[in-house]
């Protein structure tokens, strides 16, 4: 068990952009609401799967809906919380511990309010290992854990709760429900037991998280090369083989707005090589370069601004940005052909089979 | 205590389609599925509003989705009463009777099915005394009952259990959950007991539109009139004001079909007299005839056949048809200034004053 206090959420934070790979919202808000907590309430425990009861209730928690929406619209204070209320009522028995569903984004913060405010500990892990567009997207439901029941809450203290025994279903109909209570919505899903969520997160994101963002940090004030130095942090975890794919300038961007999604594509380039093309829903999905596959989902690609960076979504990209592009392996639970079938490339309507990062040139 | 047995359902059906006022949906359906379960599990017990216990426990049913749809996507056989379960399991108690939320169209029948799935007895009483397009459109909520808890079922048994205080937001959520469960889900809500039953639903409806079926059914059969038949059986009952605006001829028709209500106008015209125009969403709205006012909601409008008196649905209406359009007063619970403000003709954009039908020339 360990602690997270006010010094640990920025860095926190700036890993979570990180591992969204464009998307996952910007966790800014979210981060100032748990600085609030935190500091009213005191620290919030951190558990590790492995200290977690084989009969734990573990809830996964966050929001539901548009990014773009968040920016603009700021969560309730109390309504984060009012969906794992809910569903403890439901239950009723109170949470032992909340796990992120998410790790990249605001996502990865949410829980750590949730936790903060309601005095619940969290698990260091999550069911994405990252960001994705979809709920069911998760490795919860990969191996088998039901997100049912599901409980959402609006910021007017509404609450619903789905039985609903099919994961894509159910985030259909919650999506639903989250564009009716504003495209803003808490959730509360899949109740799990410790043994159960032992076997079926991504294990140490929040403390990964928060690795990738101190290691960023240190790097800045210490005029290291970031990428260098975040390459070697990450040969250290699950996380193991990163590098980067081009340095360059943003020269042409395709960004639409189709089916509640950020889509398009962004091409990078410099003089000394061919442009590196990534294509995007929401999250960064694919890089080719000269014809090549650089890398592919669920592996990570992330575009960092070239002097600090800083992670850039995909809403901010822009022409002209000096970029760096680094790719990430997903760990090994998020790349069997179970997980692949959930959230590889054919989910996305890719036409690539999946080729880990290492593999590529 | 009554019984409603195999040969009460066409009577039911018939007098439904005429409280539907033009929407509500065809119980053609609705009432085999109900002439089949009540062929497997004997006659449904039916209670007057003022045999319920004080503290009985009464749940609303029927459906929620567009009429359309459900001509071609049957409900499961299961559908319609998994949402009272839900319900039921939500509130740890079962319910000691069903009410109708709507009694006109296919609203009307569904809880008598409901009610021989489960072996409940119904309320001889609804909540609305016709057939409305909008959920919270019930005397329910008008005398301060609240639709929450409030399930919904899907033809998959997928349940979503809603907690919303406010009845026009519940109605708003459901309705998008409803969409995503196929346009067609099953219902339960405003649970209440049985005193607020007897102060709150309009009562007799069930009975009524057995009494308005029998009445088409014998003029039929004797070669009567069968408005006239109609206008005097209905004077009896606290529909009391019943009279024929004109009969004539469809000349035209303008029908649209927007934000899922079928929305228009049609004009039935003779040589001996101005035209009537009757405006519609879904149900017959407001009756002019050379710029007069002739009949307005929550007043009942309805359009049938000159040769059989079959009421006449809006979807179903035709250039060319002739067709008998009568006006018949809606019960007093239904017109006091409470009502009105939430199904008068304010509430679907009518800038007209309500002027109950008997006072209109």
């Amino acid at each position: 068990m360990i602690e997270i206090g006010l010094s640990d959420l920025d860095d926190i934070a700036l890993g979570a952009t990180f591992l969204g790979t464009g998307g996952g919202g910007d966790p800014y808000i979210a981060t100032l609401m748990t600085r609030r907590a935190i500091t009213e309430n005191g620290p919030v425990q951190m558990l590790m799967p492995e200290e977690l009861d084989d009969d734990a209730l573990v809830i996964a928690c966050g929001n539901l809906g548009a990014p773009t929406v968040a920016i603009e619209k700021i969560m309730g204070a109390d309504q984060p919380a009012a969906a794992v209320l809910a569903l403890e009522k439901h239950l009723g028995r109170q949470a032992d511990a909340l796990i992120a569903f998410e790790a990249g984004g605001s996502n990865s913060m949410m829980p750590i309010y949730i936790a903060a405010m309601l005095g619940r500990p969290i698990v260091d892990a999550d069911g994405m290992g990252r960001a994705f567009p979809e709920l069911q997207m998760v490795t919860f439901s990969v191996y088998g854990a039901s997100s049912a029941p599901f409980a959402l809450a609006s910021e007017h203290g509404d609450t619903t709760i789905l039985e609903i025994d099919d994961d894509a279903r159910a985030e259909y109909i919650a999506r639903g429900i989250a564009i009716r209570m504003g495209a803003r919505s808490a959730m509360a899903s899949y109740p799990m037991d410790g043994k159960t969520v032992q076997r079926v997160a991504v294990p140490f994101t929040t403390t990964l998280c928060q690795a990738i963002g101190a290691n960023l940090r240190e790097s800045r004030a210490g005029n290291q090369d970031p990428f260098d130095e975040l390459i070697d942090m990450l040969a250290m975890t699950h996380y193991g083989h990163a590098k980067v794919l081009i340095s360059g300038t943003v020269t042409d961007l395709m960004r639409d707005t189709e089916g509640g999604y950020a889509v398009g594509k962004v091409i990078i380039s410099n003089p000394e090589e061919p442009s590196l093309e990534i294509q995007f829903q929401n999250e960064f999905l694919r890089a080719r370069q000269g014809g090549e596959l650089r890398a592919i989902v669920p592996d990570l690609v992330c575009i960092l601004d070239s002097e600090m960076a800083q992670p850039i979504t995909t809403e901010r990209l822009r022409y002209g940005q000096r970029v760096t592009v680094m790719a990430v392996s997903a760990p090994p639970i998020m790349r069997t052909d179970k997980a692949l079938a959930v959230f590889g490339p054919k989910a996305f309507g890719l036409l690539d089979d999946f080729v880990p990062v290492e593999d590529l040139d």
